[in-house]
């Protein structure tokens, strides 16, 4: 029953609206099996037990198989070569419009992208992300380097081979030799999926038409201001009343506080879940089924909430998808970067300020409004803001503050660059890291726990992600203040808990806009009429802190 | 990248163990398919939110024309065509191993129906099951069977469409026409899946090999014998002392002593889970990974735990599966009656009886030890075990006794019949449940959620099921008794909580023994030495109840 790919000859009689409405068919199917990795992945986040991570392996591996054959199907293969010739002879934005126009060019590079892996290694990788992050947890909760190096090491080399396959000669030998034929092969134009180097290449899946050397100097720039600034607020001693935040916080309040802000804020829990999870995240199976995860500490009460409003963020760039073009590329979010600009907007432009306590504290009140929490009851709105924006440097990335944060990235993304550049080896991390977190962030790092072993990321082979955060919180900050310049009231409208106004906002700005456009860059520029700016986040940073700990 | 199949020639120049070799790897692949349905379908029960059944219909829609493609794939075809031909000519049994041997004949047979039906109606079938209970659970909330009947009625045209394929000649014009042009299409043989009936044609799914004019007669000796063993019962008052079981009983508690009993009998908690479900079931994903679900009640203690015993032995059949043969044909269970023999062995013949209470009443003293529950302290197990087995005709098949429970069955059976071969509409089933209700329990249902909107089964297209349920009642009695024969102080052990003596011979004697036999009478015959008698079973209830009620 298998279809057959029509011949070139065939196709050349059709109409471009008929190739298309082909394309977009297996575009969809494809979505939907990429659907269902992320309900497996998902599942063995947040559900699946230790043992069952052997056939979850092997489940993976199939799925990736069908997934390859399907992606690299010569029937979307020929459509996306038909379509290109007719572009190359006629004006398609007469026939097509820009969304579908959009869905063309990103389908075209995600198939001439995964035409060039073989599909063993597309398949082994999908099996080993499974079993090495096992084999993460366990050396995680052992603080044992050692055992997960191997795993490591193989995501490492896999990164580097597919890499390989997207680097236009000139970065090794070994690249070239690789390269060359893979893409030959594929008969790929000259500048056809290129990248100047491995971490280019491993970045763009992620952070389309961002260059690694921009990010360099970006990095610098914020490196070279947030290190000072990090030591003047440590040099200060904190000044203000904070004891009300110190006794314990129940979970089950928590809970209850953190669902109920979510709800608020817009999250449509008929259309996905929150859940606990050691490593929080959100996954947009589809617009309607978002799932998120969070986690509580009793003795932080900042980590739940700021997770929870984090991933709800989140949640709310994948429900609020461009719905007319569903399960096309065209409605997906337009990058890592950009996805984190909503999680961090919401997480640190509103939850982070005065407007939003206004809302929430009396929740927050009515909430823990037993005897060890008496404290919080008189606490008004300027003190709860000024202790909740605490600075504290600290080993773990995801309970870090505004302002320390970008450091962690920072240091990872040196590592992680250098190691699959091939300058340095697995077993170089641990003691880089230790020697970074003490030249950026003053701390000496006693275990691997805390330390290198920290994130999943490297154990699923997610290299190039990390910079993403960083590009988000700067994204963020300009998205944010376009927002209270094109909003009237703004502050008013979150103060009373309208979120509405702001996630609508949100939606028709860059929800809706899916990857319509070709990079973060161009949406910051399209949106606030000003390039993606560094600066403007440092004094974001610099002015509000300056107030809290008076600078 | 697609593998082509080998010629015909060319697979006649290889040998008997390499063509078993790629025909597993092939069949491994494809049970792993299968798995990942069974994530999604647990994942759709326990987990998702309401909204995502509409994505969720697409991505099973997408993963059944995967699987299809598989299953029904040209090179599985031809190896199992040339396996065929060696049979022929060789005695393969000095090449193949008895297991080896069932996992052609298994494949085979699956390869063949799978063949038999177009991809479009197994995909629509697919997606129709996410759609159809959604519409179930809604119609159910409101009691509206008229909110439902649309999507059942496709339900019962696809299965009749599916049951056409695998019936020769003689059942109807239509029937032959659909089915002689497939069959005529695939080269089957004149006895190659061929059934008598469309009941026959869709049990044969559930119980491989036993035949529905055995049943009838069998559900017929079942209805002369327990109706008046019921009436009989209920002329009676209970007479015992059971006040102690009328306090509510606390969900969180409940779920502390289910998840302890659970564990004790055996479940490993590190290669599955235990949740809440509104229909309590078990999913075998792999051996590894084996998910159960139960429900609680705070005015019926026996709910809970029954439903968790219950699919505890299933989880035990599953997690025990045949190591050596694993994501093979052979290592999965026998039929549905032989899963439902051990859920019940362990429900009934275990935990409704007094050794069990021997050793779990302590724990559940121990468990519920506050004020509420300070009558069942002083309770002894003879006291609790007649007032835990109280007889009370209800509703609810799943909340049913052991005595009423068969004619919930038959019930369904004989509706579910007539629905298939055609003899009743989907419109005439809340009446007839009603009076078969009346005649069979003596009881009014007074509304379509407590009657014939109770089950999910039909709303996923599950027809010929049902009856596995009383195969499975007698399966379990007989199948105890025997192990009560073959195990020294079996009764002493379990009063110990000593389970594993138990487990491990119903591991080694049902569990481990997969498919190798082509039906459950053969396994029982095997077994017992006696072949399946359901006057054992009237037998078993007559003279248990006989001494509780002193009939």
């Amino acid at each position: 029953m298998t279809v057959l790919a029509k011949s070139a000859a065939e196709l050349r009689s059709e109409s471009v609206r008929s190739l298309y409405d082909q394309l977009t068919v297996r575009l969809k199917d494809n979505h939907h099996l990429q659907s269902i990795a992320n309900v497996l992945y998902w599942d063995q986040e947040v559900m699946m037990s230790r043992k069952s991570a052997a056939p979850r392996a092997e489940q993976m591996r199939v799925l990736a198989g069908v997934a390859y054959e399907a992606k690299t199907s010569p029937i979307v293969g020929s459509l996306l070569e038909e379509l290109e010739r007719r572009q190359e002879t006629e004006d398609l934005s007469n026939i097509l419009n820009k969304y579908e126009l959009a869905n063309i060019r990103l389908s075209r590079k995600a198939y001439k992208t995964m035409t060039l892996y073989p599909k063993e290694l597309v398949q082994e990788s999908a099996s080993l992300d499974s079993k090495s992050v096992g084999a993460w947890t366990d050396a995680r909760k052992e603080s044992d380097f050692a055992k997960f190096a191997p795993f490591l090491k193989r995501q490492v080399e896999i990164a580097r081979e597919k890499a390989g396959y997207k680097i236009k000669g000139g970065v090794s030998e070994e690249a070239r030799r690789i390269n060359d034929k893979a893409r030959a092969a594929q008969g790929l134009k000259e500048d056809d999926i290129c990248y100047k180097g491995y971490y280019q290449a491993l970045m763009d899946t992620f952070e389309p038409g961002f260059k690694d050397e921009r990010l360099s100097v970006l990095f610098e720039d914020l490196k070279r201001d947030l290190v000072p600034l990090i030591a003047k607020i440590k040099a200060k001693n904190f000044q203000h009343e904070s004891a009300f935040l110190e006794p314990q916080w129940d979970v089950e309040k928590q809970k209850d506080f953190c669902h109920r802000i979510s709800k608020e804020i817009g999250f449509d829990t008929e259309a996905g879940r929150l859940d606990v999870s050691t490593h929080p995240f959100s996954m947009g199976i589809d617009p309607l089924d978002v799932r998120m995860t969070t986690r509580y500490r009793t003795d932080i009460l900042q980590e739940g909430i700021a997770g929870t409003v984090h991933e709800t963020g989140h949640s709310l760039y994948e429900q609020g998808r461009n719905k007319d073009y569903a399960s096309l590329p065209v409605s997906m979010a337009l990058s890592t970067g950009v996805h984190e600009s909503q999680s961090l907007l919401w997480e640190r432009m509103v939850s982070l300020n005065k407007p939003f306590w206004n809302f929430a504290l009396p929740l927050l009140k009515e909430t823990f409004d037993d005897a060890s929490h008496e404290s919080l009851q008189s606490v008004d709105v300027e003190k709860f803001y000024k202790a909740y924006n605490r600075i504290e440097p600290g080993f773990i990335r995801v309970e870090a503050d505004e302002v320390t944060y970008s450091l962690h990235v920072i240091l990872r993304y040196e590592i992680e660059k250098a190691l699959v550049e091939g300058d340095i080896t697995v077993d170089d991390i641990p003691s880089l890291w230790n020697q970074k977190m003490k030249d950026y962030l003053g701390l000496d790092v006693t275990e691997d726990r805390v330390g290198c072993l920290q994130d999943t990321h490297w154990a699923i082979a997610i290299f190039g992600y990390f910079p993403t955060y960083t590009l988000g919180s700067i994204y963020s900050v300009q998205i944010f203040q376009h927002a209270q310049a094109s909003i009237p009231n703004l502050d008013e409208h979150l103060s009373k808990g309208e979120f509405n106004v702001l996630r609508e906002w949100l939606n028709e700005n860059v929800h809706q806009q899916g990857s319509l456009l070709e990079s973060g860059d161009d949406l910051i520029r399209d949106l606030t009429g000003k390039p993606l700016d560094s600066s403007i986040y440092v004094k974001y940073l610099t002015d509000k802190y300056t107030k809290i700990y008076d600078l």
